[in-house]
């Protein structure tokens, strides 16, 4: 019905990684709170380095790399995402804000709003919990504020590894707005 | 640093999905074309569940429930989310079509257009392609369009489920963003 798309290969997406290698990451931390599944915390190295963030933070009993089943589903992002292993949520989240770090948790709450309506501010640090806990007490007590992706069918919630690129995507939608660019012009290699 | 928020019960989740039961369907089908891995399909299933779309189209090989490794990622959306199995792709492509669906493949391609800038059109059918191959020949030859996650960090692609869930957000948002309704209006229970 149209001209033939052809895929892009490899070969250009390597050249393209490099002439991004001197480009600012996106202003964001990813926070897992006792994320428990190696596999889950692979695929979010891997969603990691796919968005640029600046880097991952493991708290509690989160697995940290080198794992090979952390690796299977991170199939190298776990080698360059840089991240930090805190066992005490309170300090990561401490020293976060210090930073300037916004402090927002991916959570159902009575308090918590839609992510595609949230006022995220950067730096941000989005913090994913537990796979059937969600985010630890001691950690929602630290946040500035909640947020939640619109569940519309039966089930309660996503995926964490899937949430976690649902809304990292949106903060980078937001990201580049704030930069008066478009995603396009923002990407181009 | 704030008022403490409780998190939400399940009890609450189910009240809200009761109460959407008679709710318009996000006019969005998700086509598979050859996905591969079990556990890919059965987060699929689970992610299509979480945005209320329309229903999951099983091209070539792509697995079909019922199958005890989809129900381990599916977690039961697998029961509740309408699919059909084709093995012909050209037909389900041609069925599509017919029913008024904008065709559209998240490939990388020449010609392909960031989700953020691409202009949806609803109802819209979203082909996601094989974890090493992509979208296959036959399917791209019949697609309006091509769109792609724009990649910043070293990976050339996310995992199937993973982008699933990115675009099905974007669209979701657009598709709320139509219906001139806040996504928090078109989302409360």
């Amino acid at each position: 019905m149209n001209a033939p798309q052809r895929k892009r290969g490899l070969e250009e997406h390597l050249r393209a990684a490099e002439a991004r290698e001197d480009w600012p990451t996106l202003p964001v931390q990813l926070v897992l709170d006792n994320v428990r599944s190696l596999h889950n915390v692979g695929s979010l190295f891997r969603t990691a380095d796919g968005f640029g963030i600046r880097k991952l933070q493991l708290l509690g009993f989160t697995p940290a790399p080198p794992r090979p089943e952390i690796a299977k589903t991170a199939i190298g992002a776990e080698e360059v995402v840089p991240f930090e292993t805190i066992e005490d949520p309170a300090v990561a989240m401490l020293r976060l804000e210090a930073e300037g770090y916004q402090l927002v948790a991916l959570e159902q709450t009575t308090a918590s709003e839609s992510i595609y309506d949230f006022d995220f501010r950067f730096p941000v640090a989005i913090v994913l919990g537990h796979e059937t806990d969600g985010v630890s007490d001691e950690v929602l007590a630290r946040v500035e504020a909640t947020v939640e992706i619109p569940m519309l069918g039966v089930k309660h919630s996503h995926n964490v590894a899937v949430a976690g690129g649902i809304v990292l995507g949106e903060v980078y939608r937001r990201w580049v707005r704030s930069q008066g660019a478009s995603p396009r012009e923002a990407c181009a290699p």
